[in-house]
């Protein structure tokens, strides 16, 4: 069995960026980086909070780094104990990813006299506003020590910074800091209160952009000293009394002490963990690095809305614009259904809450209906620019597609918002504005349908599949196939096939012609031109023309690299005119309907492209490795189920774009990994309303148990030698 | 007046390449570079050959050039006079352009001895296979002269060498050369006959790929030795007998004389001179240039042929693979048309006779019907290669859609083909498979109609237009407007509407259901959409989203080059996501069909668009210049008109790519100038069957005067104080 931890001895500044995702704490409203608590800006420290975004300028717009609430010192007879700038003798990192733990231990020699900083932090789930840490240090021998506790607000930021004013103010034992943004002016405030168990003689300070105060005293041998602290964090998007509550939040969290908080923490966490663990027998590296995925699926869920979604790099950071990809509703979308299906509701009602946003990035192209954002932000703001990369040859930034031309991004919503109503029955979503946005995506592609005149069939040009090597094609059988199924989910709608509320059904007939819209979307989906198996070699052309292009190796396009930075897609790319793709696609269309082909078709399209993929996203692998589950091919689905499973644990990865952060936690490949145990391995599907397990274990697994949380009920379900064992709570 | 010359004194090698272009001779069948009797390929020596192709590994088609018959050069006191090694003292180099000679004269010192060489060449108008050329020696002391002269098969190529296989010989003072191509093995002969006018020591000697003869004596002062060169060249193609033709052609030329041979050039192309000057008083530049771009058309008019065509450089080399362009329909033929309408014939039916590679090209697309080649060669084979630029910053090649995407190809030929008709009269060329070319041409563009599912219009997406820097746009609107002409032109042929015999209407019939071709024809004819004036600006958008693209001056584009011979277009151009474009393209549209739009609209987006055009392109400058006209701003239409006619005469110009040679002449431009002169400034027209004159001259000229041959009549056309004299003969 696992112990739940992943820990590291020795300190390495190098791993400061990887090991703040690695050792990331969160709770949906806001991730921690898991950075130590004297670090500041050049430590890469973050308190990443969820939905909230500034621009400055023609920067990029990103989601704001909250100040940093945990920010502590010691002084130890005139030394400051700093990992980065003093290395300690000893030193140990640790994240209890059952208790959402992370803890640290540093032992320094600070001229004779040894020092032992010990240190743990959470993120509190059940009020997520809460941050609690606390600080002990002891000594071997007498010593004066200044600690220096409080909150800095010189925080990192990629594209910021993005406070033009910062406000700190300290009274007793509370601290206080509130920042205004530069777009738009809003407010972010952290309220922190200190408790010591010991005496000392407090102070306090400011440095620029730092709210502190100073606890001095003489240590004495053996005595341990704590220091804890309680830290709210509110925006002036949270509420009009963001101060106030702040303030009350730490205050009331402080009077009840640490303890308690940290209690509550581990016992949400815990409740949590009851449904949603995976246990596997004869494999714990599995095991460790499913549930470790897990727990960082858990860390971004936004259970304190009702309506948010998750950025593709969670709350790590600022990368990728703290945006809202197809990440969400394609890979993480599954886990939340199975186990938390609230959470799911909540991350489908952001796209229903940014409809008017997708509706006019539509209309800015000519179009009609919903295109969603590429890149959400707030409300359905596309972040995604029009130049995503820089050309490593000319320093010039290279004009991109992403945004106009991966227009299966609106159909990736429709997918969510129908798997959401047809797993869990409940069609209120479809009533709270997921009829109109089901109505409107298909509008957009309707708008989109293009018919040559001397043919019947329908046809989409000039987009981008998932493979995002191959600019401005046209039929790509993944999107083609997603709007088929976003037309058909609308006609259904429209024909007032889906049990919607009278009142709803009413408004919807005021606003549309129900019956014109149904006969269109009917038709649309009939004529849509579906690309189909080659009779000869089973293969499906990833878009027209695709065949044609030159068959050649990954390795063969690697070594064609001048530039080991350079963009392999694009116009002139070195993948651009190959067959070498960037991630699965016709794979992935394969997997959501692999009942629409045979299993000779799958097997043949995944041993023709697995060749020709370079799996350059970390959305990739598990569909492969769905697939070939699909086929009855469990070990050769291994491989690429541990690689998205590891896509975090493993730590390192693409960090740095010449000087631009890129790193992150990986929630997709999370979220493919959960879907590879539970529906690739378990075998799990419901099949005409009922839970259905058809598993096919890797060959050294000797046990694999999982719950699903379906139609109310809590299915345990117990997999050894080959059968699967099924009960119900 | 004008003398009817361009010369030049002084030697200077460094110009050896754009006199090769500048001091051209040509005769349709092969053009002869401007250079020196004792050039080699090091002095871009080159007798270019029409129609003739030849490919060597994956390097570009190219056509050949034949072995140098007139390499001759004479030995002074054992001093070879060579000036690119040897300074000649003095030197002059000729074109008489009326007459189509070639002369230089240049004086060495050698070692005291004074030696003058005069010599002239020319390549025979009558007798398009003969080549003649006279060298004549003198020294003012006496001297030992050997002379060399014979066939040098050491050619210059750019894709070559094409020759797999040379066998020379030599008798008396004939010699031959027969060579063997690579791809092909086919043949070019080179024979000639020398004669000369002094007793000598007659020999004969082979270097590698030179067969040659010597004469040697003893050179008295003052006396004129006199070698005189005849010189045929015949192909395999020509006609089996292409080594006895070839001999037999120079005996016969020998034997009745330099003399003979020389006058009978001058007086062919005096008669063409008859029909063709140009007169313009006031402005003797305007009429050199004019005049002389008009040599240039005469050099390149393949008169020897009935069916073939020219390619965009002429006959003055290898630059842009030998190939025929849109150039010869839309900027040439009405030269061709307006004095010599049987070259205009001969010009349309080499596109009847390459329908099938046309026909070829589009089924390789998928598409129906005919596609023709963007570069053309024999059989309409498409000599264009999917990457026609390299990218200076990679060295790689860079994928571009000249050959793809710039549909307008097919457009061109159905003009050429109606325009000939309509002015001629003569349907014999539809009787002869025009009518078919016509009838596939719009078969192409009918199965790239497409209709957006929504709308009723018809539209033409992905492609280049003639603006080549914004590559694979939607609805251009100078491509939708020309395949709205071939539908037109189509439905009517199809409905019996053009005067066809009726032996071909009923072939016709069998091969098409004609009343089904005509109804489509005439619906995608009225339903294709062609982009309107914008009722505030008058603006004419290029392309769909064009007018979105950022607004900025060309030479703003140009300061963001970062390196001199980077490319404007492609993905990633300084111009291609800019209003920027490379030449004029809806100007081109208005002046094609100036009669559907007011005056206003015609000069709102000559406006609009010239401040926007780069000119890249040697094509862009007389669209401007008739537009102008047609605005009735001649003098705005001036400086482009010059621009034009003077692209040859002025000499320079764009000649090095890296290190691949790609100058040559601009008979685009030169047709251009022409049109400017005669439809332009001179206001010529056709209407209602007459010939109608509504001159405009720039404020310089007092008198304009040109011949237009039409309905088999001579109009001379004389324009004085704004009024027409009109004579017929």
């Amino acid at each position: 069995m696992i112990d739940w931890k992943v820990s590291e001895s020795g300190f390495d500044s190098s791993k400061n960026t990887s090991n703040g995702n690695k050792y990331l704490l969160g709770n949906g409203y806001m991730g921690v980086r898991g950075t130590l608590d004297e670090f500041e800006k050049d430590g890469y420290v973050a308190i990443n909070l969820a939905g909230i975004y500034d621009q400055v300028g023609d920067a990029w717009r990103e989601p704001l780094n909250a100040p940093n609430a945990l920010y502590t010192y010691a002084v130890v007879d005139g030394v400051k104990l700093d990992a980065n700038a003093f290395a300690p003798k000893s030193h140990t990192f640790t994240l209890d990813y059952r208790k959402a733990l992370l803890t640290r231990e540093s032992v320094w020699d600070v001229n004779g006299v040894t020092v032992t900083v010990k240190a743990e932090r959470f993120a509190s789930m059940p009020s997520p506003h809460l941050l609690g840490s606390r600080f002990v240090l002891t000594v071997d021998r007498e010593a004066k020590v200044k600690l220096v506790a409080g909150i800095d607000s010189d925080v990192w930021d990629i594209n910021g910074p993005h406070y033009d004013k910062v406000v700190g103010s300290t009274l007793d034992n509370s601290i206080k800091v509130v920042t205004t943004t530069h777009e738009s002016a809003d407010h972010v405030c952290v309220a922190e209160e200190i408790r010591t168990n010991f005496k000392a003689e407090a102070g306090s300070f400011e440095e620029p952009l730092k709210t502190l105060k100073t606890y001095e005293f003489t240590a004495e041998p053996g005595v341990e000293y704590v220091l804890d602290k309680l830290a709210a964090v509110y925006t002036s998007k949270d509420t009009d009394e963001f101060e106030a509550e702040a303030q009350k939040l730490a205050y009331d969290k402080a009077q009840a002490g640490y303890e308690a908080a940290r209690q509550e923490n581990i016992d949400m966490w815990e409740s949590k963990w009851k449904v949603s663990e995976i246990i596997i027998e004869g494999d714990d590296k599995a095991m460790e690095a499913t549930n470790y995925s897990l727990y960082h699926l858990h860390c971004i869920a936004p259970r304190h809305a009702d309506s948010m979604s998750i950025a593709a790099r969670g709350l790590s950071g600022q990368t990728y614009k703290g945006a809202v990809f197809w990440d969400t509703e394609m890979f993480m979308l599954d886990f939340f259904l199975f186990t938390e299906p609230a959470v799911a509701k909540t991350l489908m009602k952001y796209r229903i809450d940014t409809l008017q946003g997708a509706k006019n990035k539509a209309a800015g192209y000519g179009f009609d209906g919903a295109f969603y954002a590429w890149e959400s932000q707030e409300g359905g703001f596309d972040g995604c620019s029009d130049y995503n990369v820089t050309d490593v040859f000319t320093g010039r930034p290279m004009r991109t597609f992403f945004k106009d031309k991966q227009i299966h991004i609106s159909a990736a919503v429709v997918y969510g918002i129908m798997k959401y109503v047809r797993y869990t029955g409940d069609t209120s979503i479809l009533n709270e504005g997921g009829a109109e946005t089901v109505i409107e995506c298909a509008k957009f592609y309707y708008s989109l349908l293009l018919k040559k005149v001397n043919s019947d069939k329908y046809e989409l040009h000039d987009v981008i599949g998932p493979d995002e090597y191959h600019e401005r094609v046209n039929n790509n059988g993944y999107t083609n196939r997603m709007a088929k199924y976003t037309f058909d989910a609308a006609a259904e709608i429209a024909a007032g096939k889906c049990d919607l509320d009278a009142a709803v059904v009413e408004k919807l007939g005021k606003q549309y012609d129900l019956a014109d819209l149904a006969a269109k979307f009917a038709d649309a989906a009939e004529h849509l031109y579906i690309p189909q198996p080659d009779p000869k070699t089973g293969v499906i052309e990833q878009f027209d023309g695709y065949l044609k292009l030159e068959d050649c190796s990954v390795d063969e396009v690697r070594s064609r690299l001048l530039h080991d930075k350079e963009y392999w897609g694009g116009a002139y790319g070195v993948a651009a005119h190959t067959q070498v793709i960037k991630q699965a696609d016709v794979v992935t269309w394969l997997t959501l309907f692999a009942d629409e082909f045979d299993d000779d078709t799958l097997l043949k399209n995944w041993s023709f492209y697995e060749p020709r993929t370079e799996h350059g996203s970390s959305l990739s692998a598990c569909m492969y490795a769905l697939l070939a589950c699909r086929c009855g091919l469990s070990d050769w689905a291994y491989p690429f189920f541990m690689k998205s499973a590891s896509a975090d644990i493993k730590g390192g990865g693409k960090e740095w774009a010449g000087l631009v952060y890129i790193g992150g936690t990986h929630p997709a490949a999370a979220g493919g990994a959960y879907m590879n145990v539970v529906k690739g391995f378990g075998g799990f599907s419901i099949k005409n309303g009922e839970v259905c397990v058809e598993p096919a274990l890797p060959s050294n697994w000797t046990r694999l148990a999982y719950n699903i949380n379906y139609g109310g009920k809590l299915y345990h379900i117990d997999i050894k030698d080959g059968k699967a064992d099924i009960t119900v709570s």
